[in-house]
């Protein structure tokens, strides 16, 4: 099912040209028109899906499969030295375009990709609080 | 396999205690020591494999499904609205100890997570010697 209103439907099934590294029935990656570096790269699933959650299992599945195939490919063709494999779901987590995507980011010695996170500390509250409330769900 | 220098595969394993979200007979989701925000978990699988390259196939599909599972359950538990899912391969990558494993960030509106990388430009150049690298190697 596609989503007339996603400009992700639109690229992942060539209604809008983009830089294909690759493509299959189900996937079409692509180079991110904004990279953290050199390779940078998008895997879309054809059809609609917004985010993980609603991402059906098979295709979940094969999403992660082919970031590993490309992952092994781009380190050939780019002589990356590793990788970020990055998947956003939610504004509060930095997606911007609604149809499930994963980043995949080769990374360089000494690159300027400026990839991460804040470093906090679990303090023994959080810990008990955070344990009690997942557990508590079935 | 288990790699008796591995501080992860102790964990995993339930050699060394952890703060455990979740267990079943492959994987262990513990959460993370420097979180980049409350309820930032990691996914290990029990058996020692460096990073997603030679990761089992089987394995890797099993990853993401627990991330999607876990991030269900730690959105009910924890009232967040929405997750990175991030998973580096390589010193290059920010990749610090050398077990395979997954973070899941659960993220909130307005958080300290920060979370994220430099957005750069595709120049023309660069794209069409990424792409004739790429569709260069079998």
């Amino acid at each position: 099912m596609r989503d007339d209103n996603c400009i992700f439907c639109k690229i992942a099934n060539g209604d809008i040209p983009s830089a294909t590294l690759y493509e299959d029935e189900e996937f079409r990656v692509i180079l991110d028109l904004g990279p953290a570096s050199k390779g940078h790269a998008l895997i879309l699933p054809k059809e609609h899906y917004p985010n993980l959650y609603e991402l059906p299992d098979e295709l979940a599945g094969k999403a992660i499969l082919l970031a590993k195939k490309m992952a092994v490919k781009m380190t050939k063709a780019l002589d990356c030295d590793g990788f970020n494999v990055v998947q956003n779901n939610g504004e509060s987590a930095g997606q911007t375009v609604f149809h499930f995507h994963m980043h995949l980011i080769p990374r360089y010695k000494n690159d300027q990709a400026g990839f991460g996170w804040n470093v906090g500390e679990l303090s023994e509250a959080d810990r008990e609080d955070i344990l009690s409330r997942v557990r508590a769900v079935n």
